[in-house]
């Protein structure tokens, strides 16, 4: 996935410095994959490599989380010919109540999105697709940040897919030359703090 | 557009009564199109309309309008492998304040959403996707409820694609039986009071 973590960070899509994430927390990178969908060849490549690690033939629907994971969802719902629905992270006002909007009874959904972190909005869609009826086996985000997504979903018994973990992601730009030793360094100790 | 009209009906996409719309007003019919992305073969007869009826090649790009139009531009950018964008209806808190997320700068533009109404919605993201440098020529919707938007976005000389106006879905539900004369004439008056 060299070329991937390479793109991501030539694209100012990956970010190494000092940032505020939207939790409060602060983080020595900052990863925001919504400009991924500007780049054609760069989605198509993404949804390849999606479509060869996950066996889309066990699932029966794709869930989106909304707003970005919702593009990656459709993306993989046009290929495969799946149905597909949403989650809102948000209740609505007006209209049906539901949090999820699409068919999911019965069927077995692989919830997508783009970068997991403690898994908790996961974790959100997750149970808003068992309330409607559904069946989530799978999820599949392009990048893992590894801050505790992976444990918090393993306890449903979840399969997790991710083409990139933090990790790996700082070990392609390090060994790439992309960010110093010092630099990785206090990125890889942050992430133990999430052990 | 017969077997598109009926599907919507007998699925429950459309429906006919007294309805309030999250505008607080009255409505004597309801249009909701988010459970379409629940049937893959309708979805897929419904972009490949769109695909006959727009001229692709002269757009650089695709702008969805979150959350519902988002799905269906990205189908759209799935199959023409054109760059994607998308703008949100409201300002965020943290991150980039763009309304627009992805790469609209010096590209044609083709806004696309389910349901098009009075046209504030696309009038709103076509003044963001101009004011981030996009240059928006094209609108597409798969209904259009005839209730200001084709006038409304005229006016910026948009052009216009809808696969059925409120007048042509009422009119072959009315001939196919669906509803009768009655309710049919209280839904035309209706839509001249937008007229």
């Amino acid at each position: 996935m060299s070329w991937l973590a390479i793109e991501l960070y030539r694209k100012g899509m990956v970010k190494i410095g000092q940032f505020k994430l939207s939790s409060g927390l602060e983080s020595p990178f900052y990863i925001d994959l919504r400009r991924l969908y500007s780049y054609p060849e760069l989605m198509e490549n993404i949804i390849n490599m999606a479509l060869n690690t996950i066996n889309l033939d066990e699932y029966d629907g794709i869930t989106g989380i909304a707003t970005s994971g919702l593009v990656l969802a459709s993306f993989i719902a046009c290929r495969t010919k799946k149905p597909l629905s949403y989650v809102r992270l948000e209740r609505k006002e007006y209209g049906t109540k539901s949090l999820v909007e699409g068919d999911v009874v019965s069927k077995k959904i692989l919830i997508v999105d783009d970068v997991a972190t403690t898994g908790s909005s996961i974790e959100y869609a997750y149970l808003a697709v068992k309330e409607q009826g559904g069946n989530p086996i799978g999820v599949f985000v392009v990048i893992d940040r590894e801050q505790g997504a992976r444990e918090r979903l393993g306890r449903y018994g979840l399969r997790f897919y991710s083409l990139l973990t933090a990790r790996e992601l700082f070990d392609i730009l390090r060994n790439e030359g992309y960010i110093d030793e010092e630099k990785y360094n206090e990125i890889i100790e942050y992430l133990k703090g999430y052990r």
